[in-house]
């Protein structure tokens, strides 16, 4: 795999763009270089295809969550301030990284089959911090005892929805989204280990 | 616009299929017609357009979820048992037409523009069932204060994310999963009330 240059992040962002546009099939390795002022033929000279292309950009997005939120979700915390702050972490990616998150999340399944296959591995692995975190909360008490993993799964198809309908000159910040969603979701859970103590 | 045929009706089926195996961009006529044992040519004797049938699958996906969610958002219930309701509505739908939910949910984006603003509207209106529900509770003192807007968007992001994940030889059946979201949304909502009376 090529290194990282500012020429293929450029080539990538581009990519990324005309991918949620357009989505990844109706999007051509020519659109792609038309978009950057090059020839196609020149395009080649830094990525081998356009599944490449949507290889970088989906690998970089699960890397840019696991940065984030991984040491969250490692940390000593109660599993309610812990919960919060994996809420908060994983909605400033969405909304800072927007196109490239709604790019790992709706073009994925347009990879290869092996590729899928390790995408698949790691969502489930990034799910776990989240059920492991909620677990904490159900096995200490200040949780309910909820299912972690349906739980986490709604968490995380909320917090995906975001990708779809954030806009950044709307009137709610990236940081209020997250804590309102925070509420929401730990009033439920911190509720139920009050209402089956 | 033509009649619903049965014909009509197996075209739409295998090109429900298909877009979301696919995606829109990716499946031609030709695929729809070889799915049907048919010719291209003698396909366009049902159909237009490859848009005409996204159209049609989208449409038919969104009458569906108002003729079975709308009458209970109407309906004269307390505003707890009316969502608990609309919820299981919502999730019948979208386990039992999971192609044409899928479809409706992220294939729309390749409609004209005309057609994608009509939906956008549609969408709108059923998410404001959600959103009145929501604000019923308030006004009457069921729900805490929270926001029904964004209250709304975070339940139908949850129970729209079933369709990626959701398999009829699973272990949780459509109605085990309604109402797990149920009680977790409600408990949340009826929590608030509790602690900011």
């Amino acid at each position: 795999m090529a290194t990282e240059t500012p020429r293929r992040q450029q080539i990538e962002d581009a990519a990324s763009t005309l991918f949620r546009e357009r989505g990844y099939a109706a999007t051509s390795v020519r659109d792609i270089a038309h978009a950057l002022d090059m020839q196609g033929g020149s395009l080649y000279a830094h990525v081998a295809s356009k599944e490449d292309m949507l290889w970088a950009i989906v690998v970089r997005a699960a890397d840019r969550f696991n940065a984030e939120v991984g040491p969250i979700a490692a940390s000593d915390r109660t599993a309610a301030r812990k919960l919060r702050k994996m809420i908060r972490a994983h909605v400033a990616v969405v909304t800072s990284a927007q196109k490239d998150a709604a790019v790992f999340l709706d073009e994925w399944r347009f990879l290869s089959e092996e590729r899928r296959a390790q995408i698949a591995a790691r969502r489930d692995d990034y799910e776990g911090l989240f059920r492991r975190a909620i677990s904490e909360g159900v096995a200490s008490g200040e949780f309910g005892r909820v299912d972690p993993r349906l739980t986490a799964m709604v968490i995380l198809s909320a917090l995906n929805g975001i990708a779809t309908w954030y806009r950044p000159e709307g009137n709610l910040t990236p940081a209020a989204i997250a804590d309102r969603h925070a509420d929401l979701f730990l009033r439920s859970l911190t509720c139920a280990a009050r209402t089956h103590p």
